[in-house]
């Protein structure tokens, strides 16, 4: 069995960003020599996520403002009721009383999954034709890491 | 190590199904003759996604209730308050400016998860009692696709 | 390629509860002697799921708060209008019916995933610094397994 790993490093000018890493996921497979086998690719942080979608914006734009109506931040004012509702009782999180902002991330990474195991067949991620796989940053501006684990033969 | 793979399509009546695979995936893993190691379920479709859960026709009537209400699809009028305001603001989702209308099934594929990875022992699915696997189509009435990787010993 | 295979068995005195299993899964990755692999962690039942996030009791106390809204029970009064709202119409599951009363947990299950999968580099769990691994009972009170699956060389 053959492994490989590899970690990449992310630091988002904005708060929140969907940064498209699926090239550098097949580098990594490429890099393994693994052409049948899995890969793993997982944010090493509890305020980020791997989502596999389309890139088209619309989408990323409409999953970012539906996002902070599920798991609104409480460092603005809640975009509609539904947002202010579901804020905890008294309007903030408890984890913030340790002084972080974030809580609304770590509910982000609940909802979004902070990984994806892709197929590897011939050598080549197996992914359906608009499937492009994304590091999804919900509280950035720092450094942040993710790892990618290639297993196969 | 050993490695299997295999591929099903599902073309549904329905816009949105929930469809049993879990003897699809065990035909899958006997195929490989795999007897010890993982296999990974995973739609090739952003818009599907792939849930194991009890088979039983009340959860799935609820569970497409309820995402219908979280994620709401815009091409009806919104089952409730709730659901009228996680839609986006206009009432619209930006994706379906491209012509698209399946917006909401986009935002359903991040909240049910596209795959799930079943350990193999024995050379049996090793699930519990209640566990089946079901794709999850939240866009269907075309054809979709679905990956099984089988690896291990 | 080697494997192993544990089985963890929980009964919390809670109905819900988040369970620290970090140890319990390095010790299943010691006892396989991997040292480069993956090890899996999945939920055996459908009212259970696993998530990784910070050890930390304010961000649970907050995940438990919020996942009562989005997956109200209900076997009590919704905490707000949006939980009132996220109950099928009517008020109660479709899975009740047949005298269960766990509708909500099954839909904790859908949020939270049943299942993570964590990267082994030099025979040790491939973390952030602040990733701990939690088992999450939704319907506890009785004993439920969870399956730990380890491949790798």
């Amino acid at each position: 069995m053959r492994s490989h790993t590899d970690y990449m490093t992310f630091e988002t000018d904005e708060r929140r960003a969907f940064v498209r890493i699926t090239e550098d996921v097949q580098r990594a497979v490429d890099e393994s020599g693994v052409s049948e086998g899995m890969v793993l690719v997982s944010a090493m942080h509890i305020t980020a996520g791997v989502w596999v979608n389309d890139d088209e914006p619309g989408i990323q734009a409409d999953a970012l403002e539906w996002l902070d109506k599920l798991a609104p931040p409480s460092w603005r004012e809640p975009s509609n009721e539904v947002a202010r509702q579901l804020l905890p009782e008294g309007g903030d999180y408890r984890h913030h009383r340790g002084g972080e902002d974030n809580g609304d991330a770590h509910l982000k990474n609940l909802l979004t999954h902070q990984q994806v195991v892709l197929p590897i067949t011939d050598g080549r991620l197996d992914l359906g034709p608009w499937q492009a796989v994304f590091y999804c940053e919900f509280d950035g501006r720092r450094p942040k890491r993710l790892v990618i684990k290639v297993i196969g033969d």
